[in-house]
């Protein structure tokens, strides 16, 4: 009998009658002959219901309260399936973070998984019933309450999914599955049958906000293969699984824009040893989340830095930039906050030539600018305006013919 | 250092401002050079919204779930306490019944403590914290959290003031203490400094809505001394004690009404061995809440049985009764739903006579007509029509000088 972790997010449970929808979507999986283990997010507006309360008592909440404060959201929902799935005559158990046993390390609201024991699951699915656990969260070797997170409920997924050896780990969204392109962009962009852990991993922090990436390096790591699919309809979404020959066929798997980065250049910096040091220590000093960094050539023992910071961090780099370029004998800072960073991703690249070549040519063809370019094994991206990172992506869908099905069948 | 258990009942924490001055409160103790440890329920009105979104999702919830669901309210309570003190630099700790280790049996919605292990909270109490615990729930052996029922955050008080030697048990409420009456029926009650133990008992399962009888039983058991106080004044409260010998001096200690029942008499029962164990064993069957049972004289072989049973059971027993008539050879049944019950209640009587007489006499000065009787050690209670409730409190009040203070200072 094969084991389906299901996965459902916040929306999909967000009120008793969605929760009665995936308790009879479950049922089916059982029907079908599976074993099903439930991996729920807290109800949809429960988790903002309690930071609100935690704000009206202080601005600065301790960490490990505030995971005993949002845990609570998860163990809700968890329960209220059950009682769903028992309604069906299904039998079913709720099981929190700590009953199952995440073991966590002690770093609240972030916490990393240090070991999951299994045998409590099994021990349940094995009397046949369906084990519906809580996402997101933990519990430290001093038995604390810990909260992974991010994407913590998707990673709680597959890691249950890795220990548990199940067949599948299914992640319901409100999206079919991976597309070449953002389909509110690109009209004819294609919803991708495969994908490989490193594609979806450049994708993911590329702007394609299907799939926290953390939880697809955990996958890679212990080779689970993921199933996205849609929680509001059967179709089959995009499996996200181990590199398999035949997707090197495909150059290109996707395009994305990515349009939440500003641009930073500082100006005339000494070209001498330890300066780029400086500058990055300081900007991670103040935990901001830096992307692209190049460096121009130098002249007269003077260059210029630019890199690309998120958005949401922006206002504190401005501020401490200020600083740094007296410090460091820089002349000044330009930012440009109209720039899009537009990718393509595909692991093809790594036996196809001329990818890039072909990237650049297209952008010119169409007099796009680029201002900032960087790459990796499997993608390429270019910084260029803002108002031109639409016609970008679908310039380049067209020309890498995403459209088309390309993997034989 | 003394150790003072402190107990906030959900009105108490019913939202941030409150929850607030909960923590004022606790400040002021650790102010005075004591220990606190503080035992919460959930914030006001917080589990009937989670009983009502149970009941969107089925009728009949496993009470398993309805655990799961309903101890995530202490949790929340205990999280958000724990920040507020943090707001007063204060060192604090929030626990679940599970990290504390509470342990109770696995009746769930109702269960038992079977064993508390004290380690936990002694070791952060050590180090300085208040600890901030989760009333009215435990795990079973087998790690499901269980839900200890009515009144159950004042028992985790008392059990964990108990364990931990705790010097006393402060109970938080919406009231002074205990009133020698209903201060809305007699205008000069007055509250008491101290009752024991099993006086408190009486008065709890004869109407007086203060304490739950469960916890003052522990506590009696246990030798555990409640301070039931008011949350919203600094004045001392009444104190729960153990039976100390000035405390006969005064021969009752209260006198209460309960309206809360009614009377059932079945009449000619033939009064054949067994019919009485017949009529109370169907009565048990659906969990009917029976309190008074007299039976009288027999005449002719035939008997008539009376009892008094909970208002809120008297559907189900009514329905039952019905059958039950012809089968035992029963004539028919009498129902008075327009019934009080009134008791005096006093540990003095065990050591004063003429209670009783006085009592039914004061009540015939008065043409209160007595429906039915019941007496125990420490307490007399008589059934009369509910409109005369209010007149027999007062004058049994006034007649046995309860608004004086007996008790020598």
């Amino acid at each position: 009998m094969s084991l389906i972790v299901q996965k459902f997010g916040g929306s999909s449970v967000a009120d008793p009658e969605r929760i009665k929808i995936v308790a009879d979507r479950v049922a089916e999986t059982l029907r079908a002959g599976h074993q099903v283990l439930v991996v729920l997010s807290a109800l949809g507006g429960t988790t903002d219901k309690l930071i609100t309360l935690s704000k009206e008592i202080t601005d600065n909440p301790s960490d490990r309260e505030m995971d005993m404060l949002l845990s609570t959201g998860e163990q809700i929902s968890i329960s209220l399936l059950s009682m769903a799935l028992h309604e069906l005559g299904i039998e079913a158990i709720s099981l929190t973070g700590a009953q199952v046993g995440i073991i966590t390390d002690s770093s609240h609201t972030k916490a990393r998984i240090k070991e999951i024991s299994g045998g409590t699951i099994q021990k349940e699915l094995d009397q046949g019933k369906v084990v519906v656990v809580a996402g997101f969260q933990g519990i430290d070797l001093s038995n604390n309450i810990t909260t992974l997170g991010r994407g913590g409920s998707d990673l709680t997924a597959v890691a249950l999914a890795s220990v548990l050896k199940a067949d599948q780990c299914e992640i319901y969204t409100d999206v079919d599955g991976i597309y070449t392109a953002d389909p509110r962009v690109v009209a004819d962009a294609r919803k991708l049958e495969l994908i490989s852990h490193d594609e979806m991993l450049e994708l993911a922090s590329l702007g394609a906000n299907v799939m926290n990436a953390r939880s697809v390096e955990f996958a890679k790591k212990f080779g689970v293969t993921i199933h996205v699919r849609s929680s509001f309809n059967q179709k089959d979404g995009t499996l996200i699984t181990e590199e398999a020959e035949k997707m090197e066929d495909a150059v290109i798997r996707g395009v994305t824009k990515n349009t939440e980065e500003s641009k930073v250049t500082i100006l005339h910096v000494p070209d001498t040893p330890g300066v780029a040091a400086k500058v990055f220590k300081i900007l991670a000093d103040v935990n901001a989340n830096i992307d692209m960094i190049i460096q121009n050539v130098s002249e007269k023992g003077k260059t210029d830095i630019s890199f690309t910071v998120i958005n949401s961090d922006f206002a504190k780099v401005q501020k401490v930039l200020e600083e740094l370029c007296t410090e460091v004998g820089a002349d000044s800072v330009e930012y440009d906050q109209n720039i899009a960073k537009i990718s393509v991703v595909g692991i093809g690249m790594k036996s196809h030539s001329g990818v890039a070549a072909k990237m650049f040519e297209v952008l010119a063809h169409e007099s796009i600018n680029i201002k900032m370019i960087s790459t990796s094994e499997i993608k390429i991206s270019c910084v260029i305006a803002k108002d031109q990172a639409d016609k970008a992506v679908r310039v380049l869908h067209e020309e890498f013919d995403l459209a088309k099905e390309l993997i034989p069948e």
